[in-house]
């Protein structure tokens, strides 16, 4: 990710607004919590393709973080509102997302974000072919 | 509260989806996160009615809580819907919110909770006249 | 509790520190947070007195939480230490636990709360005698 | 981090216990409570170092992130125990933290960090020398 450019097309994003108990001392959101807002837009994305989280979790199949890679650009305070737009690729067993925050309106990069996914089923490693069907429409 | 009654009324309500972050080990939301959505919808009414948390950070009010009672009636768990819903009157100083959570659909009581908050201005206790101010309309 | 008196004595405390995350945009600990420090009080009495929280899960036993009040005393920001103190008594089928959190060093009572827990045993409410018989030597 | 090599060395570490709420559904701490905990080690460290972060606040110094990469290895779940260990070096206005964590006992990795941290100075970007001067005796 040393030169990140922004995708001219993302397959998912939606707007969120900052919670204020996610700011902290420094007037910014938290670091942390920006994981929060990345893995909730997944969530809402794979709802959106057809598969709930919970639904996958009743299938056995269990999504796990394998890597993040994050650059904060632009911060957020009390009150802001963003988007939160997402890609995603196959790489054998690992779906990667590329995952962008915005602030809105504005349009300022607030974070840019690589996340590496792999799936646990059934309590091991699996091959992801699950997700990957689900995600059929979408992968690139 | 020993009897808390629904009242047939309130003056704010908001939807929210569990965040599948906020569930824990048991598989239901962690009760923590309930004064997250309590906190986050009085935050909502606030900028509905005229004054965000923010802007009352920037006039020297800070209002903070004093006292929370809370009884958990139904749990919420990944990606359940819910609706806030909250009443507020005031008491003196204080203020007092009656919030209450349903489930969305179907409607049953998820939390109803009490919250009382005073008013921190510049630093020392305040009577709460600018808020009572912006909230003049709902209070009864 | 209209009169809180504290009580003479606690069955466990336990020494914590802010961590700094935890402070929110008004320089003091979130009031979510308070939650948090009690629960953690909570599971490490369970560890103290014999049984881990993940043990319970594994035979079957959710405590969950019915009602928490908790009286806001003064705040702790960054950094600060505080010691988490806890008592604890049954009614029926009810958990009753005094919780009281104070600054370190000084000593000023931070929050107040009482805690009111039932067991979820294998899916429905249980009449708590495995915990009963764990607590057996502090309940009173 | 193409070939992470574990250190010979670390010049800080603190151990630290799961706290139960920091698990989510699946059963194992969410991804996003690491950066809680790489953030909480680099606090205690600046603490041990000489000046906490509140301290740096109340002179005007605000280290924030500019990047995290974390490769998550190994999962924590309920009440498990881990050492949360630090290096540092400096490039030019950049810190770097190199922050590890181990399960205690067994040592596996959990997670493997690297942290890049700015220092907004009287709010823009500062050559950070004064966090250089608390770091002097880690740096290298």
């Amino acid at each position: 990710m040393a030169t990140p450019k922004e995708p001219a097309h993302y397959i998912f994003e939606m707007p969120m607004r900052v919670r204020d108990y996610e700011v902290d001392a420094q007037g910014i959101v938290n670091n942390a919590n920006y994981l929060h807002y990345l893995e909730h837009t997944r969530h809402e994305f794979c709802r959106m393709a057809g598969m709930t989280f919970a639904e996958m979790h009743r299938q056995g199949i269990d999504p796990v973080l394998r890597r993040v890679e994050i650059i904060y650009l632009h911060s957020l305070g009390l009150g802001e509102e963003m988007v939160s737009k997402l890609n995603i690729r196959r790489d054998g067993a690992r779906f990667i997302f590329q995952q962008d925050i915005f602030k809105h309106p504005g349009g300022e990069p607030v974070v840019r974000a690589e996340v590496t996914i792999v799936c646990i089923e059934n309590g091991r490693l699996g091959r992801g072919d699950v997700l990957a069907d689900v995600f059929d429409r979408f992968l690139h």
